[in-house]
């Protein structure tokens, strides 16, 4: 079963109400769906969107994870740079896991130029806005095939 | 309607049982008691203080404020010197927030001295102990007026 | 006698006409006006406001408070961040003394995030504009009651 | 009463699944079996195990020891290196506290060599193994002794 | 017309051959037919490949694409973590520049962790393997659209 | 009326007497006769030269120039290390600045390579010797016909 | 055989007399005396306790270790802090080594807070007092049992 | 003879079309006839001006130089601030060479603010625009009178 | 002629009244006295004391003394750690100048530990109380001697 | 067959001219001769000896290197310091590679103590002066006969 | 009995020998007779003056002085600089001890500008060079007579 | 007479038992011999080949060397990254010193990289194994050789 879990974290919520300079109008539900479209049409089995701006929350769908999906994709928000929690989650399960920023982390404040979590996950997408959810959804395909020996 | 949030932190609840050296012997519940009435002798229609330890909460409860206050007053505790995730909830509401500190963090250990959050902030008053609370208050007052365009 | 003195360092002369978009346009002849007023109907005797940009004489000016006067507010500008000589003539006095910045010194350019007097202050207060020196002589008015013990 | 708690934080829930290279194969159930026989068998009354990667759950449960154990030993996991919000709720209990970490934290990344949270402790054991649990709760006695004047 | 331009900087010919523990055993040739492949099913008019070990050439080939090229996809190899001079480059042209690494750089040496020529790139993919140059072809499409105001 | 300033800062009256293997051994006086002379010859209505070794003077005299000048040339002497304060006051006037060195100040010791002023100035000349004065003030000429609308 | 060492590095011969207020009264002697009975207690065949102020002999004791002890505890009081060398000689040995310190070591001045040592040593404990010795010779029955298979 | 070169380094051939906010709109082209009639008009017999974004280039001008040439003006563009080979060039000729920036380098990127190549120029002018070449020109003339003994 | 001065730095005025735990209850003027009369049973001819918090004042005073004084004892007073300035000033005069502080510098705050005007002066002495400045006009004594080829 | 190529990078061919006082007087070519005639001498098939201040055409010799050549000399010159790009073309051949400098980088400037190729390389003479050349073919030597297991 | 000794560190005995263009050309023997001779006559009943270049020597001469001697003066010699072992040994003796050095360290290389050992001692001399030694002993006397209550 | 000292430094006396994975099998005793054996073939005179663990002894080596050798040849082990006090006893004698490092320094922990000792030797030679004190024999008569003009 082909079972995928996206995890924002906080703040996205108020995507499309929130810094809309930086981060555009369109909304988290409807960001969510688009996204889930496409993982249909990618031949995923699921889907799930998950958001919390607690930081042991994410932890523990990290953990939940392990159990019944093939892959993550994250985006921690601003606990990418200083939740060693987070990345230690990472580490800790067995499945690939994708780093998802929508803004270009690099292009603003100093302090979001460095993701404590990225060392840990497979890779990292940033600054492509929502799209990037769709490109980590792709290459878990792409990671997932690979660990089954039918890609090189 | 005028309704203000005061947000204190995480160990907060301990007042006046904790480092009494630093932060004086009067209780959580006296000092929310006196600022409670401070604020309504101000002219504010509500004043409600929530205490929490845990950083996802006091990010819920910010998100929450956008909808039916006018302002905030924050104490983020120790969350004062890593919490980028209220940096960015602080950041993604349109109401003024004012950071407050009980006692005077520049003269205490190095990591106290710099707030992630207070770039974000209005404005920061610290180590005047519990009548900081009330004279963010009246500072807020005061950032509402010049809104409406009432003062300069 | 309650007599304080507000000392204001290098560059406030030029108030309301010097970088308006971060100081605003009230100059510093009506913000010392203003200032006064406030002071008088909160009881204190007296309210000298003095003006410098020698940071020998905001120097002599803090050693000559001690003599006549129980308090004192200071913004001491660029001085802010790298006279230790204020530093050590605000230690060296017996008086309260509390900053004021009009700006958040911590939205602007990141020298201006450190403070070498603060810690020898009562406390710091900055981003809530002129209303910022009212509230520190209230914070004096408290702080001069403590030593008094008149309150808690 | 000698009532002892011992907080486990994040990830270590995935004790003897996660990293084994690093943590070992010891189940984290395991582990507290062994550890709650070793308090018993040295005349703990009682010796109550938490675990929880929620940084305020943590916090919640420093601050409740303080009202019936008669000393903590916490392994903060990743949040060793970042929380000063644990730390300050260390910091505000009268109780002994020491720190554990199963790995030799000196000996990994360069992230794990500080922990905030030891300078408030009494003492800190590392990269023992699951045994320095059992050399913590020794420690306390001892401790505990000399607070009753026992020892020397 | 939709034209694209892959650069790739140096030591990336010798893949296949040079550390294949990191970057696998396709060679370099067979990696650009297969994106040549991937981009003219994506609808782009012309995919041209170009390597050089040589930082003046590499921006030779960023001005040159802003005469003819809708987009351009960047490779910087090690010139990433020091080339001012391509950053320059790359912020002096008005068409979309995607940064790819093929490794995770940000679990490799320290040195590896920072890009200088991120800050003007549109966005960053790292840590995926060859797939990530196709994601990169993908997200400019995406751009273009938006550009175009086909998208939101 | 086209009248500029020259601000010499401290110790800079020495020379020609001091340390002369840096400053050769023109005399201060000789130096501001040619300057004067080379203004006159390019059509200024006045230049002045004046010299303190007293922060708060140099504060004094920029306030002054924004009244009836058309230019600053300063040379801060030491203070362009550390004078926050000169620096304020000159991004505070909306007359243009430009800074002087005699010695190359990148060759001399590490504290010397950074100009706090600089930033806020148009720019900057150094190690040129007394001449850098005389381009200063033809570059200051450029500078103003180019805010009259004279060049491009 | 079960032999083992304990080696004091400098100033620890004046335990009971130097910083008592840091160290305690009880003098060095008596605390040799207490270990050792301790390590008897445990089953030890013997307990050396060593003392000396020269980094040289030091490693000359680690060296020798290797012959004939099964497991080394080691004090290396101010060297623990810059001794490369001392660093070198635990890691040229196949013994286990663990690493004692009486105070906190992270409660006290910066320079205390990092071991150049403890990375290889299995494990470091501190700030227990003399006990620290006793739990360290636990922990290293617990390893030898762990090496020669009879443990987990 | 009085020959000079006039060293454009990368990306500098955009001028005119490049981030025009900085650098303004007149074409490399144009301020190129510009500064070599100026230098005519200086009494220089000629004034050869290149550019290339290649630094191994860059170098060989300056090695080609020190043979016909009197002096070098070189505007080293990003190199600047990382190429330690062209510092290494610059010191290994005999005749003087100014480094010059047509924006003010002090008020942009912070890795702008460092110039490898100024401390063994003669000077540095920045910020002033392409006037600042002809002004180097100046300063070259007044070098060589110097070196001739003409001057003082 | 044997002249002196001793210059004393800001808040110096203070002594016997400012922070007399560290610097003790003497008043300034007593130890001017004190100081004078050594340095007359010394030999010198006169000893001129001077005090004054303006930087400037300060350079000023080393500038004249280069005119009558065969030496300076200075007490730069917290300019000591961040006055390039007088640093310049005593680098420019030909006659010796020794440091002198009256506590021990490096046993306070961090930023006291480090004098930028001790690299150019002859000595420094400090912590040694008001017989400080009677050992520094020995100290004086002695290289005047060895200037004028008496002593070896 | 045993093909060796030394390899030196900018500026080099100024030997012998360039900052004697560093360097001394033997010119490049005649410092080639010698090293040619040594490696004859040693029993090289062939010593190709090549000389380029071009970053990138330094990368394209390493990668032809790995086709024909037992091993490689290398004198990066300054891109010693900053060539990422270098270290990666080393990294990527399998022939053993001997970093040497002609001066001590120890004892110059700050920027030259470190060496980002050096880790990379099997080893690293400096300081020797033109025997380190010859000294460095003498140990590939002794590595080529420990591959090929002549040697211990 | 006003005992004192002497204690100089690492390469002092070749004083007289060793760069003497730092420390000229009096030999070690010389200058102990000197020092000697000059204690004897401020009426010290003795001086011992020692020498050794090892670290341990120096920490056993400082633990057997606090038996029989009133103070101590110490050239830590290199060890000034990085002996935290010799830094606790000054700090856990009970009487006085004053570093002395004979050259301005502040005046030398980088490493030499900071003293470990300085904090823990009364105060330190530099700079003077043999007569700081004298200077020492006068100080020693002035702090004891100071202990002894005959001086304020 | 060429007499020659090779004086190893802590923890070498292992060589071939400690960490063979970094420093192979062959023991110090073999390694002695070999080097002896080629001091001899080069026409040293004598060949004195010490070990010691202890720092002062390595500067009393060093010392003695001075009075009859031509030349050092050492490697400091870890001493080679603190031992300031080895530093200033190679700089104090007027004989050339040599370090050598029988692992490649700069391949290994980040403290490895920095020698304190190099600036002041005349060369450095690491990562080439045993051969690598041959080498420097080599250079040694290289530098004696230039020393009395017999070569350039």
């Amino acid at each position: 079963m082909k079972n995928v879990i996206i995890i924002n974290g906080p703040n996205l919520n108020l995507l499309g109400e929130r810094e809309t300079g930086v981060y555009g109008t369109v909304t988290y539900a409807d960001m969510c769906a688009e996204i889930a479209e496409s993982a249909e049409s990618m031949g995923f089995d699921s889907c799930e969107t998950v958001q919390t701006s607690h930081e042991g929350e994410i932890i523990d769908y990290i953990h939940a994870a392990r159990l019944d999906k093939c892959g993550i994709v994250i985006n921690p928000g601003a606990y990418t740079h200083y939740s060693y929690a987070i990345r230690d989650a990472v580490a800790a399960v067995n499945i690939p896991v994708i780093e998802v920023h929508l803004s270009n982390i690099h292009a603003r404040e100093d302090f979001r130029h460095k993701s404590v979590i990225a060392p840990v996950c497979a890779g990292q997408i940033c600054g492509l806005g929502k799209i990037g959810y769709v490109l980590a959804l792709q290459a878990l395909l792409d990671i997932l095939a690979r660990m089954r020996g039918d890609l090189l």
